[in-house]
């Protein structure tokens, strides 16, 4: 018998492929364009909140952009947070900082230096997150460009090419021109001929040559696209030598190569100038003294008409009432606390679960990749730490921090490790792709989201399986927890939104509740002026 | 009949696409990736050049570069320059600057401030282009990241959707959902068996389906990658509705949507900030009164030993004589100045023949292209004007500087023009992409470097015939011209490289120069030392 595999095989593997690519094409699926039918701007009336008070539990992005807003409507505000630090999510390490880690406090080693810092969270705005970028023209955030894919950055697998890295550009080259090969060669004309004419068969056909960098006989023999043996400046450039499919197919990255540019990160990607966290340094500047630190929430007991909460402070307890509250402490610390909410929105809140997510950084002694050619973006490894990152900010500087590690797939490999054999582990899978990485590195710092005071996870995650998408239950829960409770208690955050882990779900969580309150008090308005009406 | 197309007719077309197609593989594969086999770092040895002179004609970035090199290891450097101005083809116009195009003089009237210029010549530096970036480095020129390829800038082709502009993520997907589809439908899963075991097909086919973002039966039926139709935040993202390949297939831009990110611009491109001419800025600062501006060469004689310049300045007709000359005047010009240069040497430089490229600029009053989600980028028009490009730097200010128009190509369309025509058409082409282009920019600028003073064309054009490559008489022309006259007088820019119209290459072929000239004079050392022995 040989290994052939009939049609009936071929579809029955396509079909039983459906699981797990419908798990993939969820995962690329979450990003994206401009989208046409964008909420309008939002604004609140200005003075609509002169002599009305808030409470605002949690200095996360949504919490903040809520204090921002009422603010400036009126009203009189108070943010509680837990931490010593406002930003939730939205984190970034310098010099002399604290990650609160539980069992793995550490302080920030990097020298003082404002393009020597570590996005630990946030660290990516895509150029379709309106309201994020809105938010940093009006508070005056400065930004640049980031880059995500880089051709001059590596892919590495040990599976692949005897573990030797290969740049993104090479590899990408040989599966673009290969897979336009095969697409070429089995190209039925007969009937495309029946839907296309000669004219546009001709451009499909150029489109898949050009794509693959085919030659006149429609074979992929190696492309300069895939870089220079030698020469291309002086003298003409001589191709790098093909290496076959067969090859290439046993690493792990034939779809990040044509896809890396798909899905969220495929927008023009930006980063505040000096750090994520200028957002939240934005929002504070105006909210001064309004929030509070170390308050940690007691209880939340909401009225028909008013929210007390209570917390605790440097060992004191304080009680604030307020007409509004919102809230966005993660619903699964929010459920431990003493609260009088209904049942079905506990429910909802009990609902979501976490996911865990790691990072690890190192100071870099010298900006080594810029010597490899690679200015920002991503080397991808088969390993642990998943992926290396180098900073597209600061240039030619002296120094630089890279990432070393980004493993959000909710392994506990790094997690139960002590702080040195997690450095270990990122100097080890890293010297993969840099021989001399451990000699480059210094100071490195980790973070385990899950593990983070008054966090204990990263983001939320709603569905509870990924390859079917959203039950008709979740849905359900998702906007019962949408919904206030009595109009005086919100529950916003990225754990309200359908696409969390940004801080545009955040901040639309947000101007969702404040138009719902909005509306409520129109509502309450029109029907007391009617009452009045009647009585007089 | 129908219009069916036999395999024998497919074929035919293959072949028949070969001339057409070599040319766009030889226009994409002009780039790359960073080459494994680059020269060394060029060091001029210290002080070898005490003692020695040196006259450089031209100052563009082959000429500024070698008289940096020379001036850094001792020798005394004279460089001569026609125009009111240094940097040749990199050129930064901004508030007050003189555009010295013949016909056509203008001056930029762009509010006076760092972020409004407009890079009229080189704007883009490819992370593989080493030297450039090392230049920027030793210089102290800050670079920041620029972009080229932006999926939320627009296609617009009047052949198609009725001339509606597209997103280039919206066009590109759908491109490449209809594509998989083609190819799936048609692997010929026998064949691949052959090659392939049952996992690695697996792969293959899931490649191909992430690809596309297929569904579970490998049909293309729209993907949340082309953008949110509504949604994507709060709510599940709703798709776009698919538009079909036959009328994809109508616009020119089928194959951008899949190689923009492939050939010289594919790696990641960075720009300095300010201007590109903070290069040449860089160069000029150590260089000081060493340049002479307005000083029009009037004749070159190469000697056995020493070379002498003849030139006007002021009116006044000045002789300088120098040990070595480096030439960086355009070849077409220089075959017009008095010279005795070896007839071989003159018919290279008269071989060489000009491209022409036309670029226009408008000040933009608002930063319209951010509102519709546009960071930086480049939008596509099958028409004149070709390209529009936002700038990816000053982000969120009131103003910015839009390239409104860059005709590469050669044609004539604009150069025949008055100005008032020129940016007419640049308005009229424009607003086909952004409605209101008219109303939102002002006080525009164009440049047709064909006819621009003292240079009177863009950048050299080696081959006749770019469909099958340089003949053997071209490349016998070229390494003739490489060469130096008597070790003396060496032809530099990019000119004398075999990828022109790139700062790389002007430099590489300083570089080449400068080590010729090393040799030779080691040669030389070696001979008088020989001698020297026998004689003692």
């Amino acid at each position: 018998m040989s290994n052939e595999v009939s049609r009936r095989d071929f579809l029955n593997l396509i079909a039983a492929l459906g699981g797990s690519s419908a798990l993939i094409q969820a995962g690329t699926a979450l990003g994206l364009m401009p989208g046409a039918a964008q909420a309008a701007e939002f604004n609140m009336p200005v003075g609509s909140g002169n002599g009305k008070s808030a409470v605002i539990l949690g200095a996360g992005i949504s919490g903040l952009c809520a204090a921002y807003e009422l603010m400036k409507a009126g009203y009189q505000v108070t943010v509680l947070e837990a931490s010593h630090r406002a930003g939730g999510r939205v984190m970034t390490v310098r010099h002399g900082d604290l990650i609160d880690e539980i069992g793995n406090r550490q302080y920030c080693e990097f020298d003082d230096e404002p393009h020597m810092y570590f996005n630990a969270g946030a660290a990516r705005i895509p150029s379709t997150h309106k309201h994020v970028l809105d938010y940093c023209e009006e508070l005056g955030v400065e930004l640049e460009v980031f880059i995500n894919e880089n051709k001059s950055a590596y892919f590495q697998d040990d599976n692949m090419l005897g573990g030797k890295p290969i740049r993104n550009g090479e590899f990408s080259t040989h599966v673009r021109g290969f897979l336009a090969e095969l697409f070429a060669k089995n190209f039925d004309e007969a009937e495309l001929s029946q839907s296309f004419s000669r004219s546009e068969m001709e451009t499909l056909i150029g489109v898949v040559r050009s794509f693959g960098d085919l030659d006149a006989q429609m074979k992929y023999s190696g492309s300069l696209r895939a870089g220079y043996a030698k020469g291309g400046f002086l003298e003409h450039g001589t191709p790098k030598e093909v290496i076959a499919l067969k090859e290439l197919v046993q690493g792990r990255f034939m779809r990040e190569a044509l896809t890396a540019n798909e899905g969220e990160t495929g927008p023009i990607l930006m980063q505040p100038v000096g750090g994520m966290d200028m957002i939240i340094k934005g929002f504070l500047r105006p909210l001064g003294d309004r929030v509070q630190y170390r308050a940690m929430v007691r209880s939340v007991q909401v009225g028909n008409d008013r929210v007390s909460v209570a917390y605790e402070q440097n060992g004191e307890r304080h009680n604030i009432e307020a007409d509004y509250c919102f809230n966005c402490i993660p619903s699964h610390l929010m459920t431990g606390i003493p609260n009088n909410f209904p049942s079905d929105y506990l429910e909802a809140m009990s609902y979501i679960r976490r996911g865990e997510a790691y990072k690890a950084a190192f100071q870099a002694k010298t900006r080594f990749w810029e010597k490899e050619g690679i200015y920002g973006g991503i080397s991808w490894i088969n390993a642990p730490i998943r992926q290396v990152w180098y900073p597209p900010h600061g240039i030619h500087k002296a120094k630089g921090v890279v990432l070393a590690a980004y493993d959000y797939g909710g392994g506990m490999y790094f997690t139960n490790m002590s702080q040195e054999e997690r450095l270990e582990a990122a100097l080890a899978q890293g010297e993969k792709i840099h021989p001399n990485y451990r000699q480059q590195v210094e100071k490195g710092i980790t973070i385990a989201w899950h593990r983070m005071n008054h966090m204990l996870g990263c983001s939320a995650r709603w569905p509870r399986d990924f390859s079917t998408g959203w039950t008709h239950h979740e849905e359900n829960l998702y906007h019962r927890l949408q919904q206030s409770v009595n109009g005086r208690h919100y529950f916003i955050g990225d754990q309200v939104s359908q696409h969390s882990a940004w801080q545009e779900s955040a901040i639309l969580s947000t101007h969702w509740a404040l138009r719902d309150m909005l509306g409520q008090q129109q509502n309450q308005a029109l029907n007391s002026q009617v009452s009045g009406t009647v009585a007089g």
